[in-house]
């Protein structure tokens, strides 16, 4: 049987240590990283980068968990312990704090014939380490930088041998710079403005390629799609209770819940508006949202 | 329970004699057309419209089955028969053969609370009496057109007590009038374009106005989108052998098979095109259509 996307290109995604190792060996732009194995390595490595570092821990982590801001190996103590790093594998993965103006997203699919295609590079903004808002493209993206970024995912893809959808998050940094910060090969939140916003869903972009079929159209389907996450109140608030309030006020919104159990800052569904004007879009996008949250 | 639409309003589209009387008390414009019981009274309303008519049986009909152009009571005489009669209920229904430039349909939906929303008027084209191609919006209708067509379609869905998706079947006359054709109280083959070519499909519609939830945005996704209907050749194509050919020619087209048996002339999928410029959209669906049927 086989299993896409391979075992072998999830691993890159699995632990970012590997992951960076990788990406260093096809030469892809990224942050500087160091692998820590003690305090002493991670200290060294924060002076070297001006005091300030991150650290991560390159399995299990997702949604802000498993990242941290350090300025010296006292914040990580707990980490570098014999049991924090035998948790993690022994190793944990320091970056340089990137000066960035904003964090894009870079969506793709890849067939294992080798078939490419990608969408428009998107703009997210996160809250508290979660994603709330995707807009597609990425506002004010020179066509230089649209190609730079769709050019990136295609070296990931062919380097990792990425089968399936593929998100490349990345940092655009304040000299106008794309590094590479985490990777996802699965559709992705970054991706859900593709339902409505692209000829092309992730959801059937992903299906087409793991099976092999030819990748369908990634066109727009309007000038802008605003995404904006639904992101857990309390333990009690489903979003479902205002949902025809929402939906008589926003007739232009689609509403995605996913029937989990509420709990604050869990991912319970997402709002897409596509339209042609960005400030209207984003006005109705948060706007759904906020009735969905407050009625 | 209740159960949406009422039976009551599904009278009227399950038979066509009493949807032509209802229709007449509301003063909606139609064909001109008579209740017949015999050879005689269809003899005369033949002579009346100089010559042709068309009959049809008051149920059971689709597709251009129970539809018929008559000259004379000897082209029905297997109607015309007791036994024919008894079939459908006693009666049958004459109306003028309307001298039209083109056949249109206007998509609509309300709610039990009296909300209403139309999509805009599209054109169908039909072959052997099957609907084989909708272009979206109808191309070259005036606004008056256009206004006037969905005030027709909020007249029958408000005076027959519609709720759900409603297709008005519609002639659009040489010398420029709107003429009611046929009822349908669901989604419709005319509304499949929707699925891509609108905020809103008519199956979310449905769902939101039979639960009388608000009903969403009618706006269409693009300028134009074209829908092809895939219909039977044989009884062994089910246009699934071709899909990869046709999803590597056609990456912007969306493909729907309905998993039928495939039968001549049936029904069994469907490609839609949304697109900026109709000649190209109109190509592409087509090319996909051909692509599946012969490879």
């Amino acid at each position: 049987m086989a299993v896409q996307p391979p075992s072998k290109a999830l691993a890159f995604a699995q632990n970012k240590l590997k992951m960076r190792q990788k990406l260093g060996s096809l030469g892809l732009p990224m942050p500087i990283w160091s692998e820590i194995h003690d305090a002493q390595t991670l200290d060294s490595f924060i002076q070297l980068m001006g005091g300030v570092a991150i650290l991560k821990t390159p399995i299990g982590g997702y949604d802000g968990k498993g990242v941290r801001v350090v300025r010296s190996s006292e914040d990580a103590k707990d980490w570098l312990s014999q049991e924090g790093l035998a948790k993690v594998g022994g190793h944990l993965l320091a970056e340089e704090k990137v000066d960035f103006t904003r964090e894009l997203a870079q969506l793709s699919a890849r067939t294992p014939s080798g078939d490419f295609q990608a969408w428009p590079l998107v703009q997210t903004t996160q809250v508290n380490g979660v994603c709330s808002e995707v807009l597609a493209p990425a506002p004010g993206a020179s066509e230089q930088a649209l190609r730079e970024a769709a050019e990136i995912a295609r070296g990931v893809a062919d380097g990792l041998g990425v089968t399936g959808v593929l998100a490349v998050e990345m940092f655009e940094t304040t000299d106008g710079r794309l590094l590479i910060n985490e990777l996802a090969m699965r559709p992705h939140n970054s991706g859900h403005f593709s339902i409505e916003g692209s000829v092309t869903s992730q959801f059937e972009q992903h299906l087409r390629a793991v099976l092999n079929l030819p990748l369908g159209s990634t066109e727009p389907t309007g000038a802008y799609s605003v995404m904006v996450n639904l992101l857990g109140i309390d333990d009690k608030n489903d979003f479902l209770a205002n949902y025809p309030i929402a939906m008589r006020s926003h007739p232009e919104a689609k509403i995605h819940t996913y029937g989990k159990a509420p709990r604050q800052g869990r991912k319970m569904g997402h709002v897409t508006v596509v339209a042609q004007n960005l400030e209207w879009a984003q006005q109705q996008a948060h706007g759904a949202a906020e009735k969905l949250s407050n009625g």
